[in-house]
């Protein structure tokens, strides 16, 4: 496995790789790797000959007042976990390789970048973007591998991807959790022993709103009610960014569950402390 | 020559274009094509072995009072020339074709594209850079070929280049001229006689703040306040846009000339009657 920290190096690289006629893969990461990383992995090893991830926690993604200093970093974890799934390169760019001194030009994808987490968060969705289009220019991988528990991004990808005519596929893979249902997340190292146990609430009540529909409640917006006063009242729950059930492609609001097949999302966005949780199911009416 | 109306087939074909190694050009244009089009076609052509030349009016750079609808179009006619000149293809898509009815992701390189002719025209260089950027995507030419006039278009594009890390060269061709100076536009066909002779006049009063510079004088917002007072005592000129001096790479306002090498972009937008008009030159310093 080769370290690649250079933009021009990697670009080569991957030219030469193409040039011999290689299927890339693409695994994008901020480093710190957990399972819900290493399942993108073996994913893309199933299905690619030369796998690249990269490690690069992206300054254009985090607010002025977010974690982006204290988001963790560990790569020599990151190191070994890596070369034991079998990945051909890391690109470990620094922040100056990637946007140098006087960095201007950035992607949005409108309305799908400031609903949910882009409400919260605003700009997020324009780092990730551009970033995320930067790293397809410098690699030009034939796939790119997202986890579904950034459900949104992945939304948001896709659209840009089909808009800007490139000629990536973007793969998406199930989120991973802990026995209790907490979804993997690198924040999940914030938080505290009373506030984890707090954190599982989330996917017991993506849960719940799943088996109220289940049970025949096609009031979407009754549902939402009840499971945002939920979480309300959970301990160490500080705040509810939100909780919606939209439509699982456009993410269009719904009022109502509709016809048998429909799919909707459920995704949320909680504060635990002062660590900034999201999570997300899909729920199909049968 | 062949004509490709989808955008699929136009990116095949690149595709196999470049697998069998063919040096690709991009000659982008909105097509009504002129001798200045022609003069990119010819330095293309003379650099890559393929020629694509796409014509496109794309509506997405264009205010809602600005003239989309109006804008000359005359494909019987630029058929005929890019013949003449030796094109291997032309892209012709439709607005359906490039932007769909859901169409959300544009790309914007701040700062540059906000002053100047982006003050007057918002919105103006985030279309302009979203669909290059996509016409960049579906043919992946080795080369693009744009015209000085659009200086600062340009600019923009070259920094969008750099900052999203394509693999394309940007080439710019000087501006060409008809006898009387007045540089080669689509909108001139716009012009009234009387109009067609005050016209001329941008190209004048930027060689007169040449020869001011050239003998001598040193304040640069003096010229720019004397220039622009020329130009607004100009039969049929409504309105000066802008009359600037800046630096001709970062675009940056210029007080004062510098040293001997220095390059002074000078750049204009006027309205003669109802037509926008722009020009530029580049003066240096002695």
């Amino acid at each position: 496995m080769k370290v690649v920290k250079k933009l021009n190096e990697m670009s080569k690289i991957s030219s030469s790789l193409i040039t011999k006629g290689f299927v890339l893969g693409l695994v994008p990461t901020m480093g710190d790797l957990h399972e819900g990383h290493l399942s993108l992995v073996r994913l893309a090893k199933s299905q690619c000959q030369k796998l690249i991830m990269s490690i690069f926690v992206n300054p254009t993604q985090f607010g002025p007042r977010e974690d982006f200093k204290k988001y963790p970093r560990d790569f020599e974890g990151d190191y070994s976990k890596a070369i034991k799934e079998g990945v051909d390169y890391i690109f470990l760019p620094t922040d100056e390789e990637m946007y140098g001194t006087d960095y201007k030009t950035f992607v949005e994808v409108s309305k799908l970048g400031s609903i949910m987490c882009g409400r919260s968060r605003p700009g997020h969705f324009k780092g990730v973007c551009t970033v995320v289009l930067k790293l397809f220019n410098i690699i030009k991988p034939n796939r790119a591998y997202f986890g579904q528990k950034d459900y949104q991004q992945v939304v948001i990808i896709k659209k840009m991807v089909e808009d800007l005519n490139l000629s990536v596929d973007i793969v998406s893979c199930p989120t991973i959790r802990e026995k209790d249902g907490l979804a993997l997340s690198s924040r999940n190292k914030y938080l505290s022993t009373e506030e984890r146990k707090s954190a599982a609430e989330l996917y017991r009540q993506l849960n719940l709103a799943a088996e109220m529909i289940g049970g025949g409640e096609r009031d979407l917006g009754k549902i939402e009610k009840i499971i945002t006063g939920n979480l309300k009242k959970v301990k160490h729950i500080k705040k509810v960014d939100y909780f919606n059930l939209r439509d699982n492609v456009s993410l269009k609001e719904l009022k109502h569950a509709g016809v048998s097949g429909q799919k909707i999302l459920a995704a949320t966005a909680v504060w635990v402390g002062g660590t900034r949780l999201i999570d997300n199911i899909i729920i199909k009416i049968e």
